[in-house]
């Protein structure tokens, strides 16, 4: 038995249509027949080995919707069950991290496509423990995005303690800020929404905004001086951070879920004078994945996403480094 | 009537006899004949105007021992009372800071010696609110110094939820730092005293560091790569913070509470992949004051402190100055 996938056999290459023979089912592993896949800018930046961490063969796709295939003999996974698989593929399931329920943080974590094989693929096997079931009220290709990006946004959100009638910005309005901002909206916060692409600001107002400024103009930025609870920056770029904090009211946070390159420059003041605080998050726990999916349920929140078949996946990446996909492109069988 | 006091007339200058008319005592106020009154670096840096927001004839002087000598109708204190009193010297306690506990981020907060004649003086009018009446158990002189640089470091132990068999690394061993570490002890944690001095190694044991490093060798921080639940700066130094982000297990925490000049560089990274937090702290509310001071009244901490008369005050601002003070130089009268 083989499975049938896209792969980069190399840093920078277009995905050539690869067969694998997948690892043995073990009693706690699930089998996917993979209906919906989303294409991640960290799924480009694996193919293009930018973390240098990609092992090649590389099958990308780590937003993953199907139904079970087959379960082992301990996964209590159905099969004909719909579930969704994010970033992460395993954990030791023993640290400490993993028994308080993080974990997103466990040293012995496994990602689905970074040395093991993702979801652009007809078939994907791993722990079964990693695979949520989906609400029936999403829709697949709308839902497969929130198992990465839209946990992404939502876990910091959740940890921080964001709620109704907190001042928040979202820095970026891509796969990621326009979740946030759908998030937001259902949570009955005051959304900032900060984009370089003057073409984004009425999507962005109408996809939850309750005001737009540029996330590159410092007099726009410096307008907003005192303002936020919660600063989200879901864009991995370069940015004016010394202004950017100053938009933080006392104890506000600001919380990267993208890396910027290179270093960062800050000022230790605002820190200390407002006790503001610059923190990460990654990805999101299972906790956080099935709060997720429960909570954009509960309020009809889906991806705004365009599709494409599998078979068209090197068209359809060229658009998402083009960055024309309005706002996550989803890979259908 | 007048209270007697010593007074910078300009930046950088010694300190001069100094006669003033206090404010009249209106009701919420305190009168305190003071007993004690440590010398903080901060009151260096406000003779010298480091901040450029010192208004002078300055009388420095915030950590502040003494009995009350007369109280306004509105004010609980009692004559003969002996009360402490550190930064801050009033807010609104209106603003949702203040009715959230938070005084030290009122936006109208006053300190006692910004604009206002602090405690190098034999007496001092202030908002009683902002006076705490001292444990009986505590000395005078060692506690004059937990009501600032005391509450400073026990605030966001607090905060951060900092506990027992937690790893926490303290930067700098000076009047912050000495007492960060009883505190650590106190609460059962495991403390690795960064320092540049090497003479104050041994010291840091005795004060409860169960490790010493050396605060700027690369090579020594290095070695603690992934250690510390908590992180506390008490130095206002430029540091290598990138290296000392990576002593921080993931859900780490850097808290500034000292101001390193200048910018600081840090990486994302391992903000994003260990959801590790930077933060800083900013004195103590008036909740975090009554904490810090019935703690050390529980756990039999004071300051470890050097005595000098009021009358030699600039000998005992010279040894601060020259850093030969372990660790805390208080005033008595």
């Amino acid at each position: 038995m083989s499975f049938h996938a896209f792969a980069a056999l190399a840093a920078k290459q277009p995905l050539v249509s690869y067969q694998y023979e997948p690892q043995p089912l073990r009693p706690q592993d699930v089998e996917i027949e993979i209906s919906h896949c989303g294409i991640c800018h960290s799924d480009l930046h694996l193919i293009d080995n930018d973390w240098s961490s990609s092992v090649y063969p590389l099958v990308p796709g780590h937003e993953i919707v199907g139904t079970v295939a087959a379960a082992g003999s301990e996964c209590t996974l159905v099969p004909g069950q719909r579930v969704g698989v994010g970033w992460q593929r395993s954990a030791c399931l023993e640290c400490d991290f993993c028994r308080a329920g993080e974990e997103n943080l466990c040293p012995r974590q496994e990602a689905v496509c970074v040395g093991n094989m993702g979801g652009f693929a007809e078939r994907i096997r791993l722990d079964g423990r990693f695979a949520f079931p989906l609400p029936a009220v999403l829709d697949s290709a709308a839902a497969a995005p929130l198992l990465c990006a839209g946990a992404t946004v939502f876990a910091p959100l959740r940890r921080w303690n964001v709620r109704a009638g907190m001042k928040v910005g979202v820095i970026g309005i891509g796969g990621l800020g326009s979740l946030a901002l759908r998030f937001l909206r259902a949570l009955g916060c005051h959304a900032t929404a900060f984009t370089s692409s003057p073409d984004k600001r009425d999507e962005a107002t109408r996809l939850g905004a309750d005001e737009v400024a540029s996330s590159t103009s410092v007099k726009e930025i410096r307008a907003l001086a005192n303002r936020f609870d919660f600063l989200l920056c879901t864009v991995p770029a370069r940015l004016d951070w010394i202004t950017y904090l100053l938009t933080l009211r006392p104890n506000g946070i600001l919380c990267l879920v993208g890396a910027p390159p290179g270093v960062m420059q800050i000022l230790a003041a605002p820190l200390l004078l407002g006790q503001r605080v610059i923190c990460g998050s990654d990805i999101g726990s299972r906790r956080m994945i099935r709060e997720t999916l429960s909570f954009c349920a509960e309020h009809g929140i889906g991806a705004q996403v365009e599709t494409a078949p599998l078979e068209e996946v090197n068209a359809a990446i060229q658009r998402v480094r083009e960055n024309r996909v309005r706002y996550r492109m989803v890979l259908t069988r």
